[in-house]
């Protein structure tokens, strides 16, 4: 499975988020492992990887956007817990996550904080 | 209308974005002035205006969500022009642009380009 | 193309929105006639004509979802001419209008006051 | 935390939800007691506290909008019971919801009986 | 209840998913039946039964659309089951919820494929 | 800025749409030429050379996608071009057109169906 692409990708996302790299290859092993692999090379070997913009703007891009969604919730706590990684301060999760609530209404903005709080909850266990 | 919240989130609009607090303004005049006073008063006055996050971090993080959500063009470009104007970079905002593909899909992605295609050639004309 | 649940739904849609029901046909009638009877049908044949929900309510009701929704304004503005015909007044539409900028964002609050600004200097003209 | 607006909300928010005002409060109060002020003050003092629209029609607008945008299953459950305290029936709200199967589909439609249901039997309870 | 297009999307829909049709109308029957009757006669009465695209087209169209709107899981998992059951293969499934990476993003196919093994899943079981 | 996922992507997308894949690349080309690259090499590169799908079942796909996400008629006017191109008949697109009216709502379906009719009309001038 191994390429340039991938392997980039996979030690940023290991840099960015520990396991959660080799998490979502496992959870897609006996499914559609080509998604895990392609979960991999695009967003973060191509994507994050790029330069032009700092990890933690762009987690805080992801959770923005994530938030305002508002319909994957599992994949918002995984991108809380990397902007935590990566640097982003609780105080700044909680001010994109208020401010979402501009542009995509309170219960969007609702949900994503309960999201931090249970990022925030499994952080402290 | 005049009342704290009201001017201090006019004032910060109009340093971030020139006329647009204005136009907000005056397009709702002869419809419904009071949503014009709410737009200044809530996002602007409250939320903006709150410390913990920069503007920038605060564009970029209104870009990434407007692009990622994909039907309200015209506050995506109104947008677009408030980040130039706070200081992001042309780089940054396709870095958030193209990180959009990653969770909104392409069309998304695309659609947020042209859009900061239009806004730079507004500023160069 | 005559059947009983068309013909309840044309002369519903008729008694609301004047020539609204004849254009839908219209618009279809060269690529498409049988979306054109299945939207006379089961939105007007069907549902708007059940006892248990008035008119008016219903749409206030379809204001509140497209606008709230915000990737079909021709269709917005459809109902808000529908709704003004069946009685809404111009308040009560600015207020619904208002009150989605709660749930689904401002942007989608503001767009559907444009629209609504739109259908009412077509009715003046 | 008072001010005459959050004051306002609050008391509306009472009178129509009984302890949810207090609910929304309690669930924030230790990761961002600033978001359940807002939460307060906006919808509730600022937009359901307008005249010019009933409270039962404010919550039909709510529950319309809710099971159109169909990725807030818990504020779509707040809002079924609050319509019901100020005054709509069962029917009104099964009206309402069967009618978004005709704007954002049937699945939207289902998912927000099924809320409806769970709600009706909470009370019953 | 029983009508002509009831009786011949019930039919369908029996031969499609088995039992679903039934579990629909059940599930339905103590809260709200018409809404049970419009979900059989419009859907599986007049569309799916219509000529011009077969039942797998059908199935894979709607496993598309739910998985890029990614709000209504259990309705994707009913038309998995449904797809599988009419004769597309796990791979073709696979390669659309692959696809939809593309045009609703990674969160949107990641969740969709969950679901596809929750749905392999329980028909091994 | 050839590589073999670009070049098998740009041949493909030749293939199937004529001259809409160096379209694609001359309007991001003053903006962002890497979107334009990302957008041939992942989609059809990655995905749409895949094997396990034929391209008529892919191009059926995602039509249904966008026209039931409703918020790219660019895009999705592109691939009903395509899908012409690749062999779908007229008939097998207004027959998911009108099916995503039973999963996104009319608005969507009346909207896929009028961005179908713009395009027979292209091909026909």
């Amino acid at each position: 499975m191994g390429n340039e692409r991938f392997d980039k990708g996979f030690d940023l996302l290991s840099k960015i988020d520990g396991e959660a790299g080799q998490k979502v290859i496992d959870s897609l092993e006996d499914i559609c492992p080509d998604l895990g692999k392609y979960t991999i090379e695009y967003p973060f070997g191509d994507i994050y990887s790029r330069p032009g913009l700092d990890l933690k703007s762009r987690e805080l891009a992801t959770v923005s956007a994530l938030t305002a969604m508002g319909n994957c919730v599992p994949q918002l706590k995984v991108h809380l817990h990397a902007a935590l990684n990566v640097g982003c301060t609780e105080t700044e999760l909680k001010e994109v996550i208020i401010q979402m609530s501009v542009y995509a209404g309170f219960p969007a903005a609702l949900n994503g904080m309960f999201a931090l709080k249970e990022v925030l909850s499994e952080r402290r266990a």
